[in-house]
């Protein structure tokens, strides 16, 4: 019989415990555990938790959840539970530079990305060539001052229709409206072009380079309403030096950008992502 | 009440249950979890674990342990428990050249280290400076094609007289005999100054020179009776080009030595590493 | 007027007034200096040199290689001359898995590889659908322990055909015999899946994962006639631990492969890599 | 005979033949290249180069400059000169934290900084006992709001009567004035304990723990008047995760600290850095 994993996420406060009351609530019901992970804030006294357990041959998961409840309260934790035979929808915002969308693209078809892509959507149609080539459908929303909010309204509805549960902006140049971040909490993952908090804003490679660093990067996080200062997920780097011109840390950058966003929606996909305030626990 | 940790590490065939037994066991004698790191090999079917668990306000270890042995045992469980109250002794061997001596030191007297050093022995004089500067005793026994075995037996004693538990050969050029590495299984710590199995035996950074590699690097490692061959517990590399020579390949990788025996030796002395045949489990 | 850069390489026993000789040839013409690289091996006593000129408003080049032979002779030079307004043609040849052609394929795309891609050779027909996305003719030529050399002579026949100056084996798991080797001197350039010298072969990933090592990598190098032994132009490394399956190691070394061999593919396209026995003078 | 290297730094518009007019002069001269490095900044049309040649059997350096000066003046070219046989004059100043001070001491007592330490100066008495070890004087000049010009005067005036070319800023956490900072331009270096321009100020490790981020970083940079801004030498950075506290960022920054600072330090006094505007060109 195949495993069926189900991912069991607890954030609390600590206290004496808590791994034995999960643990043993599973145990209890014959629940083998698949992968376990711990971790203690002593600083904050906050207790994160993921457990991947395997249902099969056990009996149906809402059952189950009635029983976790009490227990779930009794700790205040606060849980979610993701069962994988469920594939997570995913949609994909794109501006006009689309490697950081090919690259997710190719991943997926690959097999590296477990869930859905129900379609892609750009402000400009540059990228409708490499996204077909993948049989994604790719829907072209232009935007300008007057239609910006005519035209999220537009993303929205067609998130919404798809049943899209992730939206991963791959260099999508647009500024999202707070309504519509405070809609998908943690569940908004951007990749900015830029070792975060340095270079945040616009233009983070020209600022980089008149800078005169000796290491770019790039940052994949959550997005939040403060713009570029969500929960970081995952950051890459690279040394450059006075030779590369703002050409070279473009390209450079990119392939950082490339791998950190893969990287960062792999890691969410896997709920292997906790957000605590600014931070984020990642069970890698 | 400062908390009082106490590691437990545990290796079994893999089973249901077993962070469950673990963490029940230790909260039915209300022993706060103060970090709990599991891994299961699936591959081979092998389960590692490492709690640490506070005993500040329990009843003495001893007792504790002879409720947790029918436990492990009906789990088949490698099992071994350190209480950080006492401090392990660690001796250091060293040859001419002593930067990693000299790093260790310098971390210890920092209190990075959480041991004892009672004493250094190299079979060379030079290192006798840099470690009278830390006031740690320096054993000088010279050794020759002749005095191979007698050279040995007398470290041997030292170690014994000393009570050391684990002994760190910084760049100590001597090969041990098979009986003395027996004695100390997973006890003994070495710093090849190559990127293991690449360049095993002598003057790797000559035939690193020689063959043109673009990355070097340092391999921190439990000895073993084959040569260069015991599980790695950790490996740092840096790039090098066409300009470096000889001279700075030595001078780099020296850096990579000191780190990454610094390393090593922190995380075994933090109980983080578990050995599994060949292969290492380290909690980092 | 755009620049018309030419790229002239020299590699020579040293001695005085190599890099006053080269420029000051250039300077008599009144050629602009774009770029310039010198190393001096001092164990070796040779000299490397690559310069990059403007040849726009210059007389046709071939008069000026006659006049730059007599000085090229008398400081017994070996030198090569790249005219980069003559885009070189590559063929890639790869096998079932086509993760490094696809990344050479996009990034030529991209215009990123200096080049022109006329034709991808397989022994499969598995990567004829990621390869005629990009309009590039496939050529599938199967092959088995009878038809080896038939296979081959097919493929250099083809190759002759395209006027082919590079040959890129990205993941072609066949060895080329030392015949078709020799025929083409630092111009076969592979991607081997390790940290070369380590794990020569077959299967590295499996070594790797058995030996427990901490750290994987990747190679790109010249092809000779020992397998796995040529030059090596570039090397890319990733960190790993105990958590990483076999599958972890094959993915995660799959991207190094691509970043490795994407990587000296273009520094050799740009004439930046110079081969001096077994070692190479990479001018980054 | 032995080589005695002498080091000519060009700095200056580009234009045709600046490569030739040098290396010619030094050929005309009978002086061999050691090593040449050369730089153009296509971008705003300038030129860098670094030449190390050997002047032994030659006439005196200062006819050997009067004749070298006319041709600099009839390109624009800021120079300097350095001849090896003077060696520097380093002064280091150091806080309470005193571990890249004794990092730096440790590489110059093992040969690894060609320069002269004459004195190290603290704020603090903490340091004594390790500079004492290597045999450097060590000066205490206390120092408070009110007493702050005063004793950045008697600094000053230790540092001219040692003769001091080089003052490094080894975790000295005061800020100097904009007159001291101006009588040693590009002659002070400092450690910056984050990844500038992130975290600049004070308190960079909880500024970064607070954040969230997953890479740190230490920046070794030339002191200007604007805190924080001066053009970088050097930066490392390290990878940091959810279980890194407080301490650990400060430990595992520590190192970064002492090897961004040493690296920076070498290569200043092995005149490899050039300044131009916020950037530096740094030929490695």
């Amino acid at each position: 019989m195949p495993t069926h994993p189900v991912h069991l996420l607890v954030s609390c406060p600590d206290s004496k415990g808590l791994v034995s009351a999960m643990t043993g609530f599973l145990a209890s019901h014959d629940l083998n555990v698949l992968d376990l992970d711990q971790h203690t804030d002593s600083q904050e006294d906050w207790f994160f938790a993921r457990i991947a357990f395997d249902l099969s041959g056990s009996g149906p998961l809402p059952d189950l959840i009635e029983l976790w409840r009490p227990i779930a309260e009794s700790h205040d934790m606060s849980w979610r539970l993701h069962d994988t035979a469920e594939r997570r929808r995913m949609a994909i915002l794109v501006g006009k530079g689309d490697q950081c969308c090919r690259e997710l693209l190719w991943r997926w078809e690959d097999g590296q990305l477990d869930c859905d892509i129900p379609l892609v959507i750009s402000n400009h149609p540059d990228a409708a060539k490499h996204v077909e080539r993948f049989d994604v459908p790719f829907h072209v929303l232009p935007v300008s001052a007057e239609t910006r909010r005519e035209q999220e309204r537009a993303i929205r509805t067609l998130i919404q229709e798809h049943d899209v549960e992730l939206v991963v902006l791959a260099r999508y140049m647009q500024i999202l409206s707070a309504d519509f971040v405070a809609s998908m909490p943690n569940r908004i993952i951007n990749i900015h072009h830029s070792f975060l908090p340095a270079f945040a804003g616009s233009k983070p490679y020209h600022q980089a380079h008149a800078r005169g660093v000796k290491v770019i990067g790039a940052t994949c996080h959550y997005v939040t309403e403060e713009l570029d200062a969500g929960p970081i997920i995952e950051q890459a780097v690279v040394p450059v030096n006075h030779r590369d011109t703002l050409d070279d840390l473009v390209r450079k950058g990119s392939d950082l950008e490339r791998s950190a966003l893969v990287s960062g929606v792999r890691l969410h996909l896997q709920d292997r992502v906790l957000v605590h305030g600014r931070r984020t626990v990642v069970f890698h």
